[in-house]
């Protein structure tokens, strides 16, 4: 076997044999086929694609390249949830408390962010004393006592789709579908949940610009999980404005606790439910009500339990940016458009987010957005409030804003996007 | 400017701007831009292609890598060849010295073997004490003396085409028409030849298989010495059978020899005389005639002094392999078809050629063809024989000669192919 079969089979559009893929996958783990080799496979599987024997192969690969763990010493069924990634989604803040609070064990092995997407890790460990990184029995013992723990990936997880996303992220490889299903779909098997439920996300803050993309991804993952015996379903959600009413790291804590007291933004509450119901049913779990577990507060006991358990102080202050910058309305009317790609940047520029994997975040850095496509506004109010530490970033991230909003005349009908737009299992 | 999103622009298949062109080229050579980065790229390139005027940047921004010799200090016309490389091709070695005999200087820039194809240096160096690296003075104090050199580039020749041409060899990126294209025609612009005639192989032994892809690799070639004031034109030629009755170091500088000597094979004496006449041509020489120089020793005695002026010795005894093995004719009929690629694997594996460039080469090791396409064959005779310096190479050898060759019945129609195949000016 050499690489150079390997890429040539798939540039001159060829179906890779189980025994190419799995070769590839070890040599490169290994070390034995370069990252200048990888990447250039990589960018032919991008332009030329995989079947879904190839990208089921390709999973398995990067699946035994590392260890698995598993979670049958547990009582309670597991679930879980992934999201493609967009702006403002904290879902995962309020929602592993609130199924854990129904019955299920939520082992959220979590990333951080990287471009104009935010991390979890990254805006949970804006809380003081919070640790993102556990052993694995310390994880174990986390979601066993809270029932629910998020957490780093342990470097023992698919090492294989560690590298090779490292490798894509510098290589403009990113927006391949067979590669952006296989490296979710790896380790979420090789994390060993139970089930699965996936947040897809389409528009112009999400790597699916449109819904057919979406689609694809969403049921070539949908397969991957089935075929390994992991129950899994997929929601597409829109990502063309920003999910509730921030985008940063201790802003969107900020909001998911609003959420789990009870209150907090509309949108972020529908979807909450909706995965909630999701990965409830996928677990098996009847009878529960997500609703009442987030108005009775036992999804906010979980989650202060859980914060505890990982070192955090669920009653500490967060903190907040030194300095603020308000953009306001330039007229008045209705707000038909607010872009997620531009708040995104615009949060990522104040200092929310990380150019490369080493920089850090700052905690209270991003934008607050008193108002959401469909809302009444007027001449002066605020529409954006930016937070950084750094103020001489407000440039910088202002120039991202430009053109990201449209307010149309008073009375302009409006009709709002529905944050669920398809569902496949 | 970034390097991805000059990937993702060709990716998307995008037209490169000549900023990015300039800018990705530059920063490749200098090594900020990484060779994972270089072989995303060119398998974009390969599989989404160039447009001429992306091409004609490119190979400019390689030209601008590195230095610019001039021979505006001979006083003859310059006239230079590049094959794109085929089995058997040892036609640079008698046709340098015939062109030379003629009236122009013929600076030959050339490379070493690597794969199935022979390397021109490494034949030569089969000839005792001669040398393939001269500085820039000595090489132009052997043309200038002798009328004909050939010798390795220096590094200072188009640095960027050195380094991606390597990064290429190992990512499956070479059979890319705008990168072979980009990569012959900055070196011999940047060589300061005031001609050029491209000898476009076509055919199993070449990395063009069909007419097509000649004809389109050899019209971009054109078009860019055109444009940068070299006089160009392109032979396309046949590479379906071995040119000649030798593949290997040795045993392709004897047959040379012969061709000099006025003898040798129809083929190889056909093809070096239409080359000359075209360099001749290109070069403004009129009223010479190649065919009589090879007649009457006026080529051989260019051949003996520009061997000697780099340390040769003409007389020497060229090396012999220490062990032969013969392939003979299975039935008595008509050879209808020897196929160029087996037979370059063949030689390659006992020895001729290289795995990895730092591999060394037998001078004596290749395969000799006492038969051609179209000869009558009796069972039992030889139709190849096998040299090799290392005998427990002969199975790995035989293995890829198997299915190389047709022999009809006596009395079966023929109808050989024609040497040159077209031509593009």
């Amino acid at each position: 076997m050499d690489v150079i079969s390997v890429i040539r089979t798939k540039r001159d559009r060829g179906e890779l044999s189980p025994e190419q893929i799995d070769w590839v996958i070890d040599a490169y783990t290994r070390g034995v086929v370069a990252d200048e080799q990888m990447s250039a496979l990589a960018m032919a599987i991008l332009l030329n694609g995989m079947n879904r024997a190839e990208i089921k192969r390709w999973t398995a690969a990067m699946i035994a390249s590392g260890e698995r763990m598993n979670f049958d010493s547990l009582s309670r069924p597991t679930a879980d949830k992934h999201s493609t990634g967009g702006v403002g989604d904290k879902i995962t803040l309020p929602l592993a408390p609130l199924v854990a609070a129904c019955g299920a064990a939520v082992p959220q092995l979590s990333g951080r962010g990287l471009g104009h997407t935010g991390g979890t890790l990254d805006k949970l460990e804006s809380i003081p004393g919070w640790r993102a990184l556990l052993s694995n029995e310390e994880m174990l013992h986390v979601l066993d006592t809270t029932g629910a723990v998020i957490c780093a990936a342990g470097d023992g997880l698919a090492p294989a789709d560690k590298k090779l996303y490292a490798l894509r992220d510098v290589t403009g490889t990113v927006e391949a579908i067979p590669l952006i299903a296989s490296s979710i779909m790896s380790k979420k098997i090789a994390e060993g949940t139970g089930s699965l439920v996936l947040d897809v996300k389409v528009g112009t803050g999400a790597f699916m610009k449109n819904i057919e993309d979406a689609r694809e991804l969403a049921s070539t993952m949908v397969a991957l999980g089935t075929d390994s015996g992991v129950k899994t379903i997929a929601l597409l959600t829109d990502m063309s404005t920003p999910l509730g009413l921030t985008a940063g790291n201790a802003l969107e804590i900020r909001e998911s606790v609003e959420v789990l007291a009870g209150g907090g933004p509309s949108d972020v509450v529908e979807l909450t439910l909706a995965l909630a119901r999701e990965m409830l049913d996928a677990a098996g779990i009847k009878d529960a009500d997500p609703a009442k577990a987030l108005a009775d507060g036992s999804a906010m006991d979980v989650w202060r339990r859980m914060i505890s358990a990982q070192g955090g102080d669920p009653d500490a202050a967060l903190p907040v940016a030194r300095e603020q910058h308000v953009v306001t309305a330039p007229s008045s009317g209705v707000l038909t458009r607010l872009d997620a790609y531009g708040v995104g940047v615009g949060a990522w520029r104040l200092g929310a987010g990380r150019a490369r994997k080493e920089d850090p975040v700052q905690a209270g850095a991003g934008i607050e957005l008193p108002a959401k496509p469909g809302d009444t506004v007027t001449a002066g109010q605020p529409l954006m409030t930016l937070h950084t530490d750094t103020p001489e970033k407000f440039e910088y991230a202002l120039a991202s804003l430009e053109g990201t909003y449209d307010i149309a005349p008073a009375g302009t009908a409006f009709s709002a996007t529905p944050i669920v737009l398809d569902r496949i299992a």
